[in-house]
């Protein structure tokens, strides 16, 4: 079973979710979504976009709860919308490859690796960990928005600044198979899960059992498609990632897929979640509790 | 009299107004507002702030609409809000001196006058206006965010930009007087409306004969007061300027003095601006014409 949890006294049975709120800081409407899903007491994690430009709001609001909240730094390469956009916070070189022609982060993550220096991305990562940790947040976890961490000259960096700093990364449990699907040759996926295998049984670094997320675009009958993902769950640990947003003006200005942001702030801002934990008996984990085990 | 309003036909006897709509760009609020004004049919001057995340649909606003528009770069070295913040888009080197200790433009223009490296600024400036030009924007002049400009290092470099590129800058017209209470030496001050003389009557710059604006925080008979000044106008060229948002959360997260926004909304997207135009007989001038002069 999963080490962590293991060290963390669950049973080999035990179906653990952690429900993670993504790109916060991102506008106004997803810190507000946030802001009211930790205001109902049940839920308290989720990961910001520090590049963007309402991660002061977030930031303040991460100050004013001290460590009740359980943020992480969603690491970030890209700025994907059409109306709004953002960029590097660590510089505005062209040789950094992290720019596209407007000057902002590229919008596919196919672009950043086409284009990155992997130096200046990496710089750019360590930059945001650093700018969140000076902002006063306790940051909790490390995760990668549009996964542009996957990357063979990126991912030992984000597995390093999870060790440097002694935080989670979100790291998903891929088999050689999944690996070699994803392009990596069958001795570097087999170094790569030997050296995940390490990591976890020695206490280093914990991997995530299974990822969940609802991609389909209709927002219609969210809660019940969350409650099939959860009753479907196997045991061992889950990151189950959703996108909330206030409905408002601006997101709506912003992301084309409002309708399930709007949808997951329902979801999740309200009793729904409860209910259907209670119902389901999965169990809710803070990234928290993890990085204790790393610390401990 | 005014010399580029005497090369446009204008009589000395009349009052010419620029209505301007400020901080474009800034917020999708603002962005929204002057939209709003533009498809009334009758204002349809305001400059944008090329650095802020919205700066995108403001761009793809003014292509859409081609030359319809007068669109300037209200060029910016601050970034005033707690909130929601952006920074330079030529640099993040912290030596450039136009960085905060959070990694945005500094909130006050004297802190930028205090920090920042003149040659750091000037590029900043001159890759703002650069930038519009790349997005399609038809730039039509340029001014200043809370008047950075305004300071011995920067505003010949102001100057300077509005003749390289031939577009007209918003200088008021002031006189040894003012200048010398804002602090600027007996012989600077000569130098310097000397020069500003000689480049309005050789048809190199315009000057603006006054500068309204208002600036008190309380909303209420916004509109009675925009008709107290527009009565008691002199004649000459006036710049108007005010900062219209659409209502909503985003622009009440961002800018406490929102309800004074919103108050230029209601005037300027309304009627009530032609009908005051018309009661008054000012006449209404867009950047555009004054370009056409400087480059006839």
């Amino acid at each position: 079973m999963n080490a962590f949890l293991e060290r963390l006294g669950f049973a080999p049975e035990d179906r653990v979710v952690i429900f993670h709120a993504d790109d916060l800081g991102m506008c106004h409407a997803m810190n507000e979504a946030f802001m009211d899903i930790v205001r109902q007491g049940f839920l308290r994690t989720g990961a910001v976009m520090v590049p963007c430009p309402w991660f002061p709001e977030l930031a303040a609001f991460a100050r004013e709860q001290a460590g009740a909240l359980d943020i992480g730094v969603h690491l970030t390469l890209t700025s994907e919308w059409q109306t709004y956009r953002w960029g590097p916070i660590s510089t505005r070189d062209p040789g950094s490859g992290l720019l596209d022609a407007d000057g902002y982060f590229w919008r596919e993550t196919e672009a950043v690796h086409a284009h990155m220096n992997a130096e200046a991305a990496a710089a750019e990562l360590r930059a945001q960990i650093e700018r969140a940790l000076a902002a006063g947040i306790d940051v909790t976890h490390i995760d990668t928005h549009m996964g542009s961490v996957l990357h063979p000259d990126l991912a030992l960096v984000y597995i390093s600044l999870a060790q440097e700093y002694r935080i989670p990364a979100m790291i998903p449990r891929l088999s050689l198979d999944e690996l070699t699907g994803m392009g990596v040759s069958r001795e570097m996926a087999q170094t790569f899960v030997t050296m995940l295998n390490v990591l976890e049984e020695s206490g280093t670094l914990p991997v995530v059992d299974h990822l969940r997320s609802l991609e389909e675009p209709t927002p219609d009958a969210r809660l019940e498609k969350y409650a099939a993902v959860l009753r479907a769950l196997p045991p061992g640990l889950t990151h189950l990632l959703f996108h909330a947003a206030r409905p408002g003006e601006e997101i709506r200005a912003i992301a084309p897929d409002w309708p399930m942001r709007v949808a997951d702030y329902s979801v999740f801002a309200g009793e729904g979640v409860r209910r259907l934990v209670e119902e389901t008996g999965v169990k809710v984990l803070p990234y928290r509790a993890l990085r204790e085990v790393m610390r401990a």
